[in-house]
């Protein structure tokens, strides 16, 4: 005898541009939606009946009337009442889960003017939010994608392998003088009435800062105090996920081509990638 | 007071090319493999000790020598040594998991006859395989990746939208005309000690053929029809997860220019991507 | 005072995919299409008319229609005929260019047995069609793109850099153990009267064999018997342009593991990629 | 009797990472860096000879030698002095190109204040050189790729289909309400000795402000307007090629979801790409 284990539907990828006109300036929201369901969808899958299913078209055209209303504003707002038209039309579903991602563009000035209505793309960068609900419970997760950053100074030094021995020409010092990194960072909320977008900006601002600009003997550290100033900072949030893909590169061999290297060359090598990813909450003992 | 719920820290994207030469006929495995691993590294994030955590350097040499071993065999065994290996070396680690995918290259053939050192690129087809192990328990789970598959009839009626009426020119019949989806699939050993290499090509068959060739109302019920032959067939699988990408395509409106369309032609979108996954286990009950 | 050198406009990545119905055989075509004109149409730049412009919407119709009654059929005659309609139906232009790409898919086969409806992805290779037209005189460009191909063995001595000597243990003869390498290839047509089919199917096997199979000095000379055969075998083409890619990959130092390595293990790098580009055509003097 | 029409070889994707140190500032530059070479290399193909030939890692070692004195300053002076570099040292060649680019990475701010050695990774836009030379004769075109920009309101009329109606309700004034486009610029110096930094970053400028700001009856007449500023505003620009991708938005139909759409709701669709591309130069008549 089977049994289903588990199964979700739901469509992905719908992208959606929302244009706020208020007068002369206008405001641009760049967003790609992902809805999935879970309910008792047994006779879908043993024996092909459609009932209760949400059919495609009907899920876009909620995304797109709910956009109407809300995409103007944060995506977390967007996506708890997505979420909610989900649950409320579709009494089969047990659980729905939102995604969205939001590409940020960025305001072109003109002499130090911000024009109203011409915008530049912005950078790889996205926010994300995924709101889960099953219609008593919701739960309200921020996030951010695909932030690299660069450090020349300031790192711990290099980890050695099991034998290695310090450079005997005192030029190498053991530290590790470049770090390029990419970080995804995902923080949930206690609650779903919160203003989304000041804690953002503070959490964003904590991960550079922190990443960028503070001394740390490991890339664990620095993930780690990340976490400590978004959870000291924030009572709204419960906890943090932080994960952290090193991307190599290794310095040129200047030596054999016959010339010093007193500033830095290096090379842009594909792999392997470090990963190091952490999950920091607080403890309630 | 902060604690840390949950951290890993290994490497990815390790990307392989084993040649094994048995006189003329040469083997070519193409493989890219990932490495995590939990365990009590607490004082490398809260303080930043390095101690029992894995050197990437040390990493990649390890892989390198489990490879010369074992990558021209499955890649299920060989992600068992690796396992293996890691958890041998690393007392620390409490439990590690490899991935590891495998893309295909084709034996070139020059008048029916196989060449026994010349291949050309396959399909975007990848074989995977994950293995976890804390020491006492280990998991494999085999699957496939990206098997996009494309159907021009025999389909399931079209799932309408309420207030949709059918066509009344009669020429809908109302089935869809085409499907085309890319298809995942993972599924469970009971036991590390299988002849993976059949028991792979044999769900395999069963994906494809059933999804293929089996009138069906829905891919739902595909889906689930697939699962069914697999466990069926296969005493030593214990679950398989399936889950389906439909890519959208519409048909053209050929009226509007002025011409019939007996045949078809359609016009690929990028967007909804509808999503439907499905995890079927034996019930013990 | 300036003048305008150079100007073209036009649509690109239009896909398509035809469905083409003999019973219970069906074929599929899955095409991108992309179309550029010139004329004169100093006005459009400088003044913003729109006179004589190919509005958008009206040239996919066109393409969409020309498709239906061709697209079943190879790229080369499909192209020649919406070059056709192109010039025909828009007299401000003095030059049409038309490219199409198809993606190959695969017939399913279940049991040795070719199944009518079901189709499997095909590999990253592509045909290609670049049709060229004033009106009076028509260019036919076939051409292959992203043929991946791997040899393990009859390569070349490697390419040493000046002051390198020979392994003195004797180990390393010299030879390169693998190329992996992209081709891509274009290859005119004096008429627009050919049996296209074959003629491609030609092509390809001259290539996919003397690459694989021939033994070679360097890849120059490869590339240059392929080019020999095709035009010693095809009076109909006039010359081809073949170009390489080489794909880096490097031996595995496996002393540095302590273990032997009498088969090969390579890493696969990024870069540089080598590239060699020829152009070869018949002598008239 | 066949002859060789043309050929090149040459290595690409060389990346490259410069940091530049002066105190506590820093500098970084992330080049990518491609060479092709032409020359009498009939004797490689056609038998096989390697003279002459310029071997990958010879040419790797002098892109690094040469990027260590001037990989901190402009792409153009680099470019200059690797194809000075590649000609001095390789005399069969008898033409080289080198093409640079770079991507931009923006310094950290924190509180207002730059940091010294942090950067985060910049837009999709990239910075370009390519120089050639024979020797005698160098030419240096800089340019601009994937600048992409978006404009909400001063455009157009949209560009009817023949046969197509003004809207009558008279809520459709015709104006297109969205315009998302990628541009890509190359213009060309009359001498290798100018002050490519600031010349770059007015032509950037005539671009952005002249697309995103100058009311404009169409892109054709939009590309001619930045030509125009960046050909009379620069006496060492000889000509200027403007090349745009429009990527294409359709609004949500809002009126079937039942509500009204005083803002806009855009879909985001993947084709067909429109493509408008002009060379405009001096007119020395």
């Amino acid at each position: 005898m089977l049994k289903i284990g588990a199964s979700t539907h739901g469509e992905s990828q719908l992208r959606l541009l929302r244009v706020v006109r208020r007068g002369d300036r206008h405001d641009a929201r760049d967003l790609t939606v992902a809805c999935r369901f879970e309910g008792d969808f047994a006779d879908a899958f043993v024996e092909g009946r459609a009932a209760g299913l949400v059919p495609g078209e009907a899920l876009k055209s909620l995304v797109h009337a709910t956009a109407r209303h809300h995409a103007g504003a944060e995506i977390e707002p967007f996506g708890l009442a997505l979420c909610d038209g989900l649950l409320t039309g579709n009494p089969r579903i047990t659980r729905a889960r939102v995604e969205i991602m939001e590409q940020p563009w960025n305001r072109l000035e003109v002499g130090g003017k911000p024009q109203g209505q011409v915008f530049l793309t912005g950078t790889p960068e996205r926010r994300t939010a995924v709101i889960t609900s099953n219609g008593k419970q919701m739960s309200v997760v921020a996030g951010i994608d695909q932030l690299t950053i660069m450090r020349t100074s300031g790192l711990a030094p290099k980890r050695l392998r099991p034998g290695d021995e310090a450079d005997p020409s005192g030029k190498d010092d053991g530290l590790q003088r470049l770090l390029v990194a990419t970080l995804t960072a995902r923080w949930s909320y206690t609650s779903g009435d919160v203003t989304f977008g000041p804690y953002r900006q503070g959490v964003r601002a904590a991960i550079v800062e922190t990443f960028g600009c503070q001394a740390s003997r490991s890339v664990q550290q620095t993930l780690y105090s990340i976490a400590d100033v978004v959870l000291s900072s924030y009572a709204e949030i419960s906890d943090i996920t932080l994960s952290l893909h090193e991307r190599p590169y290794r310095p040129v061999d200047m030596f054999s081509v016959g010339v010093e290297n007193p500033d830095d060359l290096f090379v842009a090598i594909e792999e392997p990638v470090g990963v190091v990813e952490v999950t920091v909450e607080r403890d309630r003992q």
